[in-house]
C-alpha cells in the first residue's frame, strides 16, 4: 500500500502524509482510557482470595470497571449475606472517590466526622480500593467478611494480583 | 424397629442397610442447612407478644428467614405506623451480619462510630437478633416500638420460645 | 467402620447406637433443605460461559442463592452495562417464583398479559431459570447479553452443569 | 357519679349538662372512622389460612391497613418467595384505590389494557380485596402463592371472617 501511495502523490505530498500517518496514533491515544477486562477481575479476585483462604478468612470480593459497573462478584462459603451489598459499596466507594475507603475511615473519626455519612456512596469502613494503570482510575476492589483490616489485607493483596 | 429389621432380612442386607443409614446424615449434612418454618415463626413472635403484653408494651414484631426473607410480621394496635419499617430493618441488619443490632449499636459510640452507616443494611439500634439452630443461622427477629432496650427484651423473648 | 464398632461395643450399646444413627437422618431432614456452595456456582458458571464462548456470544452470567442473594457475578468482555442489572433481575425472578423467565415471557403474549408486569420482582424476558436438588429450590442463573433466546440457552448450559 | 352529679348540681344545670352528654357522642363519631385492629387482622387472617389449609393451598397472607400500612403478614411452608411483596403489592393496590385487583385485572385485558402497568401502585392480578365497615374503607387483604383465581378464593375467605 504504501508502494502505491508513493507513487501516486507528488514529493511533498508524500511527506505530509507520512508525518500525518506519524502524528494519527498520538492523536487517537489522546482519547483511549486503560480499562479492566473480564480476565484482569478474574486475576485480582483470584489474588485476593488466595490471600483469603490461607488466612481462613471468608469473603466476599467485588470488582468494577471504572464507570462503577459490576464486572464481577465472588461470595465464599459461609460469609454472611450483608457482605454481598457492603464489598460492592466500598468498592463502589473507592472507584467514585478514586481513593481508598480507609482514607474515609480516617476522616470520620475526628470531630463531626458523621459528615461523610451524608456523601451520596462514601463508605467509611477499610476494604475498598481504587484499582490505577499509569496513574489513570480503570477501577476498583471491594472486600467484605472479616475485621475491615482484614477485609483491606485482602482488598490490596487483589490489587497487587493485577 | 431395629428388631423388625434384624429378623426380616438376611445377614448381609443388615448390613447394607445400616451403612447406607449411616451414610446417609453424612451426605446430607455435606450441603443440607437448618430453617425456620412457619409454626417456628409463630412460636417466636407468640413468646415475644407474651412478653410484650405483660410489660404493656406494643410493638411490631418481624420474623426473617436466613436469606433475609419475611417469614411473618404482626403490628400490635397503637404502634407508630414507622416501626413497621424499623422493626424489618432490625431483622435484616441482624440477619444480614449473623450479629445483634445492638453490637452496631455499641460500635456507633466510640470516636468515628458513625461510620457503621455508611454500610448499607446495618441498623445501630438495640431490637434485631440473629437466630441460630446448631451454630447455623436460621433468621432473625426484629422488634419496634417502645424504647431499643426495651425492643431488645422482647427480641431476646422471642429468640428463648424457638 | 461397621466392624470396627460391631467388636469393640457391647451389644447393648450397639443397638443404641444404631438406633441414633438412624433416628439422626429423619430428625435432620425434618427441618434441613439443601443449598448451592461457591464451588456449585464456579461450575455452573463454567458451563454457562463455556456454551457462551462456543457461540461466540458476551454476556453476564449470575448466580443467587435460594434466598434471592448472590452468590457470583461474572461480565464477559464487551457486553452492554445494562445486562448487569438484568441478568441478576432475571435470576432474581427465576428463584422467587420457582420458574423460568420464559414461562412470565409466554403469558405476557395473551390478552391481558401486560398484568405480569405490575407483579413485584417479575421479569417476563427468558434467561432466568430456577434450579432444583431433589426438587427443592437451591438458588437460580440468570444470564443477560445477546438475543433472549440465546440467553436462555446458555442458562440452560449452566444448569446442566449443576 | 350520676349520684354524685344529681346532688350537686341545680335542677336547669342538670338538664344542660344531660344534653351535653347525651349530643357528646354524636359530635364525636363525626370525627372518627373505624379501622382495623390487631385482632381483627387475625381473624380474618385466620379465616384466610383455614380455607387455604383446607384447600391444599400455601399461600402469604398480607392484611393492610387503612393507610396501605403493613399489620400483619403469614408466609406458610414452602411458598415462593416472590409471594412475599406480591401479597403485599396485591394488598396495596386495593386500599390504594378501594377495589379488587381482579377489576384492574379485567381492565388490563381490553385494547390499551397495558395502561394499568403505568399506574403507580395498580396490580392487576387477582387476590387483593378492600375492606369496608360501614361503607368505609378500613384496609384491605392481598393473597398470593398459588393461582390468582385461588389466591382470590383465599382472600375472599379472608374478608368473610371479618
Amino acid at each position: 500500500m504504501i508502494n502505491y501511495i508513493t507513487q501516486s502523490f507528488p514529493n511533498f505530498m508524500k511527506k505530509l502524509l507520512i508525518v500525518i500517518l506519524m502524528v494519527l496514533p498520538i492523536l487517537s491515544f489522546a482519547q483511549t482510557k486503560p480499562y479492566l477486562t473480564a480476565a484482569d477481575a478474574e486475576r485480582i479476585t483470584a489474588a485476593a482470595e488466595a490471600k483469603a483462604t490461607a488466612e481462613g478468612w471468608n469473603v466476599v470480593i467485588a470488582i468494577l470497571d471504572e464507570g462503577g459497573n459490576l464486572l464481577s462478584l465472588k461470595r465464599m462459603d459461609g460469609v454472611q449475606i450483608g457482605s454481598i451489598d457492603v464489598a460492592q459499596a466500598k468498592a463502589k466507594s473507592a472507584v467514585f472517590f478514586k481513593r481508598p475507603t480507609k482514607v474515609f475511615e480516617e476522616a470520620m473519626k475526628g470531630e463531626g466526622g458523621a459528615r461523610i455519612a451524608t456523601l451520596p456512596n462514601a463508605v467509611g469502613v477499610e476494604g475498598g480500593l481504587p484499582i490505577f494503570k499509569d496513574g489513570i482510575i480503570v477501577g476498583s476492589i471491594g472486600v467484605s467478611g472479616v475485621t475491615s483490616a482484614q477485609d483491606g489485607i485482602i482488598a490490596e493483596a487483589g490489587v497487587k494480583g493485577y
